[in-house]
């Protein structure tokens, strides 16, 4: 028995990964794809990567989603602010995964301060897990709604976690972050009109980009975090991958191998975390779920690199693999999604 | 005593390189440069590459250009339709430039087919010359209103004149165009959306080209034109140039010796015209007034390579080109911009 | 039982394309991989995208390739002039498929003269098949050897092939063919120096490409071929992809939908050729098996526009649908690879 | 009378800029240009944007330098390790600009550390002044040797100075630096490969960038330097540009306004150095002398944000603002290079 598959925003970056996972996934059927705005159009006129692969149209939310029964899983790829109106009314035997910002933070003033609008469905926030598979595993496998995590947050948190979970992190921790044009969205906008970000680099949001109160939610979840989190995004001429630097003091001297060994525990069982020699590089992990981690060290400093793509284990790609903990299948199904060299 | 100059429409990308270029010439002094959006902002806000180089602010276009009297030449650098309004209006002693398409077509019904709307001063176009400078060096002497090429037309004329000139070409030829994405202009829009554009590569107005008239208007100009155009435009995933791949037959055989040799003596005067070894390469003319040219040869066929800065001497250089001319300079003056390697 | 697969030469982009698409085949089976540089490193050191995917190290090329009983099909993505040595001294059984130019030409002459060196295995070269799978199809179901078609001549081929079926062409037909920078390998070279490259294009080895004996050769196969080609490659700043401008003047005047409807007549059975609306655009194709292709007419004009990947269609991903049906699977098994957007 | 000029080394990049920038210095003359494996060779057969532009050709290096006393300044543009076997036996009236790493360091030891190999001049090192112009301009002024900063330093100083000069930082300092590919030199190289490089970002040369020595010198000379310095580079899918975040904790609470009037104050007499609102954009100084700063601010963290062109102000053009500085001129002479938008 297939898994019955609702996609709420589906013309979207989010919702173009999502549809090229799940139209491969071995247990997952495409029940619909909602796109008010291309609602009637094939799949394959917006995403026409999928032409031949899929006779999929877009249809428009459906008004009494209370009557969406027989659905086992609804994604949500819409923009922040509109899952929160829809998600609530699903009936209760559909599990949820929302990959926008909606559920992912408990305080609703915090949202409120970071997200620009009121929180409408504070109440249900509660049963959302918040999906970072690799420190939640467990959690997830027996959640019924996920708050995906956004991919500044994915990259930063799979860097700190067994440094937090370690209590090793004295002093500020520094996270230079920096994605590509993809994490900006499927609309045309100023900031990637091509003639000039084709030659771009600079930063944006500093100090105030909405997955800070994510990152440092999660982290006194995974242990103790009292460190002040200078946190800073910047924006690469380049259509894939977010690459972070995360800056940390630590308590004590730390050799690359004993990093490395930490990590290596840490992430015993997770097979989308690489440890790599040197840096990582964007390159290698871009369309798949991997996040690639590096190290460098000297005496208390440590430095660790963390690259994934964006849209896949920054989005699509994580929120399947929390798919199929939440369905009892192996994590990996559907998601072994092959890079390219080059 | 400097040229008094007036800019209508600074804000976009050849109002950009107007400004670069102006603001150098020895000669020319900014009067005032209109952009009615971004009035009251400094120019240096919108064109920030000009940040600690200029004072100038952006000003609304003024209601009364009959009575611009103290203004020596206006360059009209705004979308097509809307130099034709105002234009024709200005007192008889300023000189205009228009980069736009409005005034190059003299058939009101050929403009209204390709531009998508009646024109409106149809009368005042036969004050105009067709400013491809290399071809029409003399009549721009003395002219007082220049209809400014348009960028792809200038790759194409200066590759196929001196075949036209000396009755070459037999059989249909063949243009296969290709531009930078500066070319859509300054405002963002789904086909420069950096995502998409950067990995991309496709054509486009697939023989509807709105330079296809003014080609085959300037062909008839130069010599014997009867030949059948097959123009192709294509988007290259660059920020700027044109190289346009040019395939023609001849009447006779001929090495590139011969070809060269042609070329070299039609543009003996033409500083801005390089005959390059091999192929040209958009690389060696971007930021740059050049054209370079190059041949390949087979018998009776002939392929002209040629290539510009779809900016610079596919608009705003070009214009400057015919300003000097206008008013008695040398044509180089203010355009020895050097390019880069890189 | 799975397909015993040997590789001949695995750090190359062909190579690297290759176990990409074999590690994922459900019925292949990788015995080795050679790269002499590399021997003995893994192969996720050269090919980082595959870090936690294989444990397959590069191994020396045997030195007795005649003792390679238990290989069902060696493929060489080797640099041009090596197979020639190796190929004909697999034991009988081992069926072979040539990325590189080997094998493709029936003329020795003609190989000397396009690939500067002297043809050491011309007697061999009639064992092998033309790997083009859309129109050999069926002599490939039953071949031993494959040539697998160079990069442009798909994307030529399939371009022109329904063209000459149907007799259609008159006069010269032009192929104006860009490449995106894989297609010059994973060496670093001058003309991929990434400072230079990005903000490039230009042709380059006009009229002499060593895919034109190719494409004629096969395109007499094909039907009646007499017209001259004019086929002219160059350099795209982009990775990925390969897109071909191919213009036509047939005997006759012809509408797109006419068009339309004999290429989808053609391609009946060719899951991997699509046919667009518009333009195709290589950022659709790329990663993926499949030629997108598009049309304009105007009168007896007729221009094919074709875009494949040049690694996948243009390589690895044709060479693996022709193993597919050398061993009697469907021809998509291991290529439904999506691409993605962005 | 114009300054007679010597480039050693003006194949690369570095002299590919200086001769940019000098052959159109109104006050200096180009006696020669060497380039040993080009020699003979038009500069224009190299540096392609430069044809038409001159007729200079490269030469052999002379081999007997001591009698080279017609010339008033040289160049030095080779790879790190060859100005020091030739500067120190110039006559004594030439004035030497070295473009390397050879003159910057003051401690053999640490040379040798950083550039693996021995000085063999160091007794020479003594008369050669550091050239960060902002820095040092009076001191340059009487000069006769300058050791021209690298780009990284460059970036990372002007962004510190004014801090270092007002005595305020605390705690460690940490620079994630970013840089384009023309930052790795002319010649082609794996990590310039284009396939690859432009859809690449990563780190190199964690902790040990050879730049990090000089930076530290320099910064004991304009203040007190007790800091910790955790310097980090990457690589930027982009040709030309450096990018450094520079976090700082301070010894006091800061707000924007005032660390814009500190280094508004400190720069007041450096045309070069624009502050900007919000974050610099290595686009806004491309192919430009400038340097961009901007501040983010939050309690006591400070972050200074710089852009450069890397082979401008990171190199030749802060070469020559250093040439017009010791012969009297106005620093800006020959440097009016503006940007382009895009």
């Amino acid at each position: 028995m297939p898994i019955k598959i609702a996609i709420f925003g589906g013309s979207g970056y989010g919702g173009s990964e999502l549809l090229r996972i799940l139209l491969q996934h071995p247990h997952a059927e495409i029940a619909f794809v909602t796109a008010n705005e291309h609602a009637g159009k094939a799949v394959s006129d917006v995403h026409k990567n999928l032409l031949g692969v899929t006779e999929l149209r877009f249809i428009k939310a459906p008004e009494n989603v209370e009557g969406l029964s027989d659905i086992d899983c609804a994604f949500f790829a819409l923009p922040h602010g509109q899952a929160m109106d829809i998600a609530p009314k699903l009936p209760a035997q559909v599990k949820v995964i929302d990959l926008s910002g909606d559920f992912r933070l408990s305080d609703a003033n915090v949202f409120a301060q970071h997200y620009g609008r009121e929180h409408t469905a504070i109440d249900a926030q509660s049963q959302f897990v918040y999906g970072l598979t690799e420190t939640n595993r467990e959690v997830i496998r027996s959640a019924t709604h996920i708050a995906n995590p956004g991919c500044f947050a994915t990259a930063t948190l799979l860097g700190l976690a067994p440094l937090v979970a370690n209590n090793l992190l004295s002093c500020r921790v520094i996270v230079d972050a920096k994605t590509g044009s993809s994490g900006s969205g499927a609309k045309a906008a100023p900031n990637t009109h091509h003639p000039q970000r084709s030659t771009s680099f600079y930063a944006y949001k500093p100090f105030t980009h909405q997955h800070v109160p994510e990152i440092e939610q999660e982290l006194k979840s995974i242990g103790e975090w009292n460190n002040e989190l200078v946190f800073m995004t910047h924006s690469l001429p380049v259509a894939r991958g977010i690459f972070a630097s995360i800056y940390c003091e630590l308590k004590k001297e730390i050799e690359e191998i004993e990093a490395r060994a930490m990590f290596t525990d840490f992430y015993r069982e997770s097979f989308f975390v690489r440890l790599v020699e040197g840096s990582p590089d964007i390159n290698w992990v871009k369309t798949t779920n991997f996040c690639d981690i590096g190290f460098a060290t000297r005496g208390r400093q440590l430095v660790v690199f963390t690259a994934i793509d964006n849209l896949v284990k920054g989005a699509a790609g994580q929120a399947v693999q929390n798919l199929n903990l939440m369905f009892g299948l192996d994590e990996k199904t559907g998601l072994m999604l092959l890079g390219t060299n080059p």
